[in-house]
């Protein structure tokens, strides 16, 4: 069935630190790093994991590789525009959300929609629900990512 | 280019009564409803828009007709299942939000990242943002959509 | 449950007189004509529907109207790109095929996916299989589609 | 940019030798193996290219990871149904199709809508057009699969 994967989402330039020591930790932790493909957040958590020898992979919402940062080991390229969001939440055992704007909140919501766990990273959206969680570092986050992700794996299995 | 058209989206049978006032005010003014076709909110969205003689457009996220409401005049049948979210708001030239849950929160967000203006007719999410208003009545929920509609297609036009 | 819907496809400039006499002759039968809302067999398909008073929705791939042909009633903006042939096809009872390149190809196999019945009006792809006939003209190709789209209908309902 | 990818397409139990041969030879050329994740010729090209200890990815169509096949490296959910095609062909330099129905030849068309170089391994969808080229034996629809995708990238470039 594959490794696990976390989506990291999220835009803008505020949040890049803190998503290169989330794409870090993931990968240091086995876990194969899925993002929407592109710059700042998405670029930052995939930089993250490369520098732990981790795994990427980026999917694309046009209908060429155009825009893919160069972190990236393998590139979905779905022509679906932003409905690619769907495939980039959907692809994760939990969602980690650092900053972002609305594309991002709609990834928030879909990924509770589809029943995936979320983490916010602070700050970032204010969003509170089942299923949603808030970390105050990028280590919190990705503990409770995991966490969470295993929970959902488990209680499907029940 | 066709007839005005907003998008009223939602769940849950809380906002219903509200919705149904939402319908049938659009319909009074000669503007097509369209919704995602099936229950609750949506439904009573689109009977109100029956009750004044209005059109409804409803988009729905399976293969096939199942499941449609009895007040949609012209069905899309999408197949790309929640991605039909991103339809909904982006073939209304202003959203209006009533109640609704994780569906409905990511349906606002597309609809910020596409430029289509949102009112959030109260209760309901608790979403701030440029482009997305707040309306306490179905009156006014209407005249802000058609008013924030029409500014949309000057800026466009300009 | 709505009124009976027929898809259109095609593109190309020579199928354009074809298109129109099929759009008429469906509209004539007050049957909804559903296109890509596009230019050329879609906007043909619709202007013959239009010109005998009935009703047209085009299903756009991109984010706006934009490019929308004039004869369409009610336009649904999909922002999914190509994947918006899947809802062309999708949201007819049976579908109608007029000349057409790799697209209208991709929306013949799609249909058949869906176990949508599917005419193709000569010359067109010449594509063999359970499912797809061929009609010598549009009255023959609007005949058999409303006889297939009736048949698909009964035996959905035993 | 990532690695070469090339898509393997098809379906039904008849080409699953050949696609695991298929497979096999990316995987000897570097060649990452994307198909649509499932069973049959799916299955097959993906067992092929782990054999020869290659990297697959398989892009499904439902909102979780079931019915997806044991040898799939990197697992992406889209939850868009049969528009999960469009992401399949769209994520290869080029498409083998061995075998297949419907769905196979829906890719085989929104391939070329995209300009992705296709071949068809004898026997299979009987398809002339630009761009689409026949093979006789896995050997040559991987070469000339390889080669496609060279002067397809080389003409984007100038």
């Amino acid at each position: 069935m594959g490794r696990a994967q976390v989506a990291v989402i999220g835009s803008g330039a505020d949040g890049a630190e803190q998503a290169e020591a989330v794409g870090r930790l993931l990968a240091e932790r086995g876990v194969t790093v899925v993002t929407g493909g592109r710059d700042e957040v998405m670029a930052a958590a995939a930089r993250g994991a490369k520098s732990a020898g981790g795994t990427t992979i980026g999917i694309l919402p046009d209908e060429t590789r155009d825009g893919v940062n160069e972190w990236i080991d393998h590139v979905v390229v779905t022509g679906v525009g932003h409905a690619r969001n769907l495939a980039v939440v959907a692809s994760g055992d939990a969602v980690i959300a650092v900053g972002g704007a609305w594309g991002t909140l709609s990834e928030i919501a879909l990924a509770r929609v589809l029943g995936r766990p979320v983490v916010v990273l602070e700050p970032g959206w204010a969003i509170e629900g089942e299923g949603v969680e808030r970390a105050s570092s990028p280590e919190e986050s990705v503990e409770l990512a995991l966490r969470l992700a295993r929970t959902a794996v488990d209680e499907k299995s029940q």
